[in-house]
């Protein structure tokens, strides 16, 4: 129940964003519809981890169906604070080929004061992830937790470009980053995605998986390179929410085994790019809702046979 | 010896340019290199099938050093035309992250009248592979062979925006063609891959192998899609003839195996890979003129490793 701080530590904790999220693609438009990073990542995790907890924060606005939308999906949200005010509110538009999203508007809300309330019993949550938001919150997110087994970090072009000291402080503190090619090149400075992967594993983290849109996705250790293609969709619908539904999906996935090596880590990138190939299959969270766990395992075959020879 | 028209058929016939490149990297320079679409593919080619055979034409300039160097690769001269005039040369400049060639010179020379001509040996050839030449020549090449069992087409986006009408046409008669992203949304509109490939697929080949540069390579065929990563090499020093080395090595690749079922299919499209993968370490011919067999094993059993999970 919402509230609680003495409740049982989830395995996996993601902080980040909650929104309501106003889309505009070639297929249509959608008002309000639930969205924000920490959202479309619980959402995907809790198909892999039971109870996956959510730290974010909405406004008084905050439809109370989204709410019981989220406790039916499984996710623990004990640490999901309701403060006064609007909720984040992100509009965007997606043109031609989807690749790249435009933002329309942004409407912090509550959100420009987020600062994340742990609740006690979930500080001893072995998994957490990171999910795209300002480097200082991810910070004294990891310094609230007590001893992580395995974080990830989510960022984006605004705060490597903006808050680029805290940002490589953070990510010099995790085990794992997750980022789209546009993101490392600017990150690193180094134009091939191979040196860009190994400058980023220099930063500190032990783990780099690369999202690469139509081209798949990759992880990058100091031992070995792992890549796997995206699943040929042509019925790509609604972007939003892709890349933290992969991200989602690895961390439940990794949660939910408890290990951390080389064969889980491309297990649960496996995992992260079959989510996300059903999450653009409809807007914002229309698809994933409707997912079944047979599917999950059908593409992941999928993916299996794609890159067999 | 060259001049034979009564000749053994070689199982592979490749028909595009021999040219003289000269060639500026961040890493150096090198001028009048051996270059040439047919070259870099027969040379690829040869490390896969006996005797690959080559149809082009060179001037009076050609040096006789060049000419011995294909002859003790094993590679089948007869169809290499001498003419009065000048060799085809190329002069290009690769910058930053080196993704694309600007062409700083092209000098047609003898090239510009080319009109190949097949040793009457070499008409049954059951493998052609027609590399990046003007359209109206690929299809004329087509003409000139018997029943080839399997060909394969390779073009560029100067011939879709100039000699779309001829190109389709040809297209619509070979089994398997090779495109870059690029080209291959050029030539059919469509700008998600996957979308595209299914475009190309209804242009009348049976098979669409993708070129995605650092993002590897596709095999789009009706019934299946396969992908393999880009090698992730770290030290690419010139792209020059990186696609006509992995079009080379999958066409002789399958006229070793006589096989053109998707396996088949596949592992030419790995052989590809892992022969781009030499071909950029070096300038021009340099590095893949070095290469050992237990090489190409060797990254071909990486490549397979990368993608297991």
């Amino acid at each position: 129940m919402p509230g609680g701080t003495l409740s049982q530590s989830p395995r996996l904790v993601t902080v980040g964003s909650v929104a309501l999220d106003t889309l505009r693609t070639p297929h249509g438009v959608r008002r309000d519809a639930l969205g924000g990073a920490a959202v479309h990542a619980s959402v995907a995790a809790a198909f892999f981890v039971p109870r996956p907890g959510l730290v974010g924060v909405v406004g008084a606005d905050f439809p109370e169906g989204y709410r019981r939308l989220l406790a039916r999906r499984g996710i623990a949200l004990d640490g999901l604070e309701s403060a006064a005010g609007r909720t984040f509110r992100w509009s965007g538009r997606y043109r031609g080929d989807m690749a790249v999203a435009e933002t329309l508007r942004t409407d912090l809300g509550v959100f420009a004061g987020f600062d994340p309330r742990i609740p006690e019993g979930w500080r001893d949550a072995p998994f957490v992830f990171l999910a795209n938001i300002e480097p200082g919150i991810q910070a004294r997110t990891l310094e609230r937790m007590r001893a992580p087994r395995f974080t990830l970090l989510d960022t984006m072009n605004l705060w490597i470009a903006t808050r680029r000291a805290a940002l490589l402080k953070v990510v010099g503190r995790v085990d794992a980053v997750v980022l789209n090619d546009q993101e490392i090149r600017q990150l690193t400075g180094e134009s091939s995605l191979a040196r860009a992967a190994r400058a980023c594993l220099r930063l500190g983290p032990r783990a780099v998986f690369l999202k690469r849109g139509e081209h798949g996705a990759s992880l990058v250790t100091r031992d070995a390179s792992f890549h796997l293609p995206a699943f040929p969709t042509e019925k790509v619908v609604d972007p939003t929410g892709a890349g933290d539904s992969f991200a989602g999906a690895l961390m439940g996935r990794l949660a939910a085994s408890g290990d951390v090596g080389e064969g889980a880590l491309r297990k649960a990138l496996a995992a992260g790019v079959a989510l996300a190939s059903f999450q653009v299959e409809g807007f914002s969270l229309e698809r994933t809702l409707r997912l079944r766990p047979a599917e999950i395992s059908k593409r992941l075959a999928a993916l299996r046979a794609m890159t067999r020879f």
